[in-house]
């Protein structure tokens, strides 16, 4: 796999709901700029006015069905106009993007939780993306239950939140094999079960390795 | 290349800026219903709520430059819902559909005008659609200056109709070009700058076959 290198680094923040990321997120966006590092924080679906259009037709609640294919092609138009128009430009100006999901939750929410051929996934990620990858992408875990009751207390269950145990059962067990894969992987497991502090204790160490 | 085959009919209509799509669709639902054909008409991108939304996306004027991939996916993200909840299921049920605007319209905007690759679209298309593709394509073919004229006295232009002169010119010319491609083909060209009696005409031979 080719990566392209740029003066900045991309970093992706993935999990299941209610794991902590946009909490998450702040902080390593807080210990990035004490050590003078600009950052630009963002999230998909969406980013930019055209793609957060694109989000809000993905989340309306609808009587009509929606058509898995045409699901994954909205993400991946969303991601398009993203990463050409707000996420490359950034990082080739040296400033170092912080996102909330990218890809792999396409393959894990669209591909693991879904039932979506990984092999589709695969052909647009490389039709869109060519060889643009994540420097570093943060996973951040814990156990299903715990994720949905922080999920519930935010408020209403969007069309994703209000899909069933084992389907988060599914994206969860999909991000951990991920994290496992060892070798030069760019995942970082960290355990979000535990206290905030004990889990921005696994971020530094992350981010040390990086900057 | 592989064919479905279903009870109803697919036709499409292809064609640059005002060469008289809808009333010559109008006129092919009168003709097929006078010999006891249900149709259902149509039109791309759009169909279905969801695709209707797409629709508004990719139309709307805007300050944020549009990345010709993100283009590229909502039009077939528009697609892929229209062809599996509607096109497809009323050609099952033996109802003809007469759509205005297909698939070859991507290769002739997005392709020969925008100088997308036109090899990313078949793959795209392959995606969406498998072997599915037209019973029979009617192309309006009319010189640019006459459809722009009847175009612009409908009213104001949307971001595609507001393109230059040089663009519906190399449209026009992909569509001859498809229309000219001989052998057993599903493309029948239609000379649409003369009366619209002439043009009609044309259109009961081309039933006629289909029939």
């Amino acid at each position: 796999m080719k990566y392209e290198i740029t003066p900045g680094k991309f970093i992706t923040f993935e999990g299941g709901e209610g794991v902590g990321k946009s909490t998450n997120i702040r902080f390593v966006q807080a210990w990035l700029e004490a050590r003078g590092i600009e950052c630009r924080v963002t999230r998909e679906p969406g980013g930019t006015p055209l793609a957060e259009d694109i989000r809000s037709i993905l989340l309306a609640a609808r009587d009509e069905s929606v058509d898995p294919m045409a699901e994954l092609l909205l993400v991946f138009a969303a991601r398009a106009q993203h990463v050409n128009q707000l996420i490359k430009p950034a990082l080739e100006e040296g400033t170092w993007v912080l996102c909330d999901r990218f890809t792999d939750a396409t393959y894990a929410y669209q591909g693991a939780g879904r039932g979506l051929d990984l092999e589709q996934i695969e052909q647009l990620e490389n039709l869109v993306q060519g060889g643009f990858r994540p420097d570093c992408t943060v996973i951040l875990d814990a156990p299903v239950e715990i994720g949905m009751s922080r999920a519930k207390n935010r408020g209403q269950l969007d069309r994703f939140e209000q899909e069933q145990r084992e389907f988060f059962e599914k994206i969860r067990g999909f991000y951990r094999g991920l994290a496992n894969a060892g070798g030069q992987s760019r995942y970082a497991l960290v355990d979000a079960s535990v206290d905030l502090e004990s889990v921005q204790e696994q971020l530094s160490v992350i981010l040390q390795r990086l900057v």
